[in-house]
């Protein structure tokens, strides 16, 4: 049963859960209502901060969600969740393994959270990722935590999503710190290393400053990523957590940053759904035959890979204007 | 000083080393001159056997590659060689860090080998693997050997880029095994554990039976990997090898799998190329400024990313007849 999507939209705004997860699933879906959402929520959307929390598994993530969770609560600021699980081809409003840890929050109506997969998708997050956050920011969320695991692509893709990165890592991590040097550093815009009551934590911390210093000076205006320690469990640390956060905020508006990362990535998205509907008009040509034609006569030596693609290329043009 | 390409290719299939060398770095460059090479070369590609050789760094990938040469020209083949390295922006005809390891081919008028950097190129291979591949292939090599290191993205571009893909292992390496699960067993046609001197070499040919078993029933007619031990250093399992890269090959033919995968490949490097240059004209439109206009109407709430991507195409398509 198809309810309008304005409806939706406008319970979404006040605040009504199942409006917001009917939208959530209308973008990830991919559904004919999907533009006309998106022109709906478009008006709404920018209000939300957003943050992505990042590493590997273990170190607490889903932990320290909740705890952030509880302190922009206790502030009264609404707050979205988007839990990413990579290996999952599962989404929906259900929480998934781990995400139990955040339940305590199921039902408080300033909080919205939902579990996505992502799996088939090539390497990161969906591309439903920033639409979904999207939705949350102009249901009214004024915080939007995106979570992921920390693993290849899915951490330079939060990184490039969200207003604010948090790495977190843990104490006796080996494999965290490798995987720091690989790509962290350049994501991260506030370290935390959390379960920072086990043995090892200030052994973390030297190692990050380290890396840190060893990444060469930044210029005077840049922002310089804290390393904060926490204990996400007992709740220690997140008031410092939160005033790192609000600090970068801060710091993203008042040097420009902010809008010009958030040019970036609208310009990324743009192009990304363009490229990809450009991809389907090529997938459909002369009813799906041109391209295999085309290889056809590659594999046969009478063409070669750029004139075909020219050939692509035209026969787009030329159906544009049908 | 501009050589013409129709000489260089003339020279290449003469079998003259240098001028395959020109011709792989105007594809690499993705010089003015790229497409004349490759409407060029078309005719006389399709006739190489291409073979992936990928593994964990130390599993003894060059020294393997230096025995399959030597074994190929043995048997008269003529072969090139492409050695990517994911972690290097370098490129050229000069053999870097391990591929001393193939020097002493370096003077054998029969070979080509032709090291090849990645860095920079978004998760494995660089674009231009293939199109170097293609050189090699219409220069007269009978086969065109890829080897590179088997990390992420690359592994699974070589498996789509190659006739038959060899996954080597080398006992006692767990990760080795690890990595396995996530991904080897679906790409490679042909196991080989090098080193299979040490001790552990049976239980990595048991790990990867047992893995091999779990991963269910084949179809009847359908490839069955085969596990080889090799001690390339001392070139034990060079004949092994060989045959069963000439079993596999027989296997493509037979069952019509490589044209298949063939036409497969001809057609994701079609719609590769188109894509890049229609990302290139969605880059250009207005001179640059439409795509970050639309990005700042977006970020002001007067457009959606749908709707801001669908101007996009309209405007490629306008131009086209420009």
């Amino acid at each position: 049963m198809a309810l309008a999507v304005a409806d939706l939209v406008a319970r979404a705004r006040e605040g009504d859960p199942r409006s917001v997860g009917r939208l959530i699933s209308l973008v990830e879906g991919a559904s004919p209502q999907l533009r006309e959402a998106m022109a709906a929520l478009a008006p709404y959307a920018g209000g939300a901060t957003t943050v992505g929390l990042t590493g590997s598994p273990g170190v607490g993530k889903s932990t320290t969600t909740s705890m952030l969770i509880a302190a922009f609560r206790a502030q009264g600021r609404r707050v979205g969740v988007l839990a990413i699980d990579p290996s999952s081809p599962f989404s929906g409003g259900a929480l998934l393994g781990d995400r139990i840890r955040m339940q305590e929050h199921a039902t408080d109506p300033g909080v919205y959270i939902r579990s996505m997969g992502t799996r088939g998708h090539l390497g990161g997050l969906s591309w439903a990722t920033p639409q979904a956050a999207r939705v949350l920011d102009a249901a009214g969320c004024d915080v939007v935590i995106i979570e992921t695991v920390g693993v290849g692509q899915a951490e330079v893709d939060i990184a490039a999503l969200a207003d604010t990165t948090v790495v977190l890592l843990a104490p006796g991590m080996g494999d965290g710190i490798q995987a720091a040097k690989a790509g962290i550093l350049e994501i991260a815009d506030v370290f935390a290393v959390n379960k920072a009551d086990r043995d090892g934590a200030d052994l973390t911390v030297r190692d990050l400053r380290n890396m840190l210093a060893l990444a060469g000076p930044r210029p005077p205006d840049a922002w310089i990523p804290p390393i904060l320690t926490t204990v996400a469990s007992a709740n220690q640390g997140t008031d410092e957590l939160v005033a790192a956060l609000d600090a970068h905020r801060a710091w993203l508006v008042e040097s420009g940053t902010l809008t010009r990362r958030r040019l970036a990535r609208a310009s990324a998205e743009i192009e990304t759904i363009a490229v990809t509907a450009l991809r389907e008009q090529i997938a459909d040509l002369r009813d799906g035959t041109m391209l295999a034609d085309l290889s056809a006569a590659v594999l046969a030596g009478e063409t070669d890979p750029y004139a075909a693609a020219d050939r692509l290329i035209a026969a787009i043009g030329a159906e544009d204007l049908g």
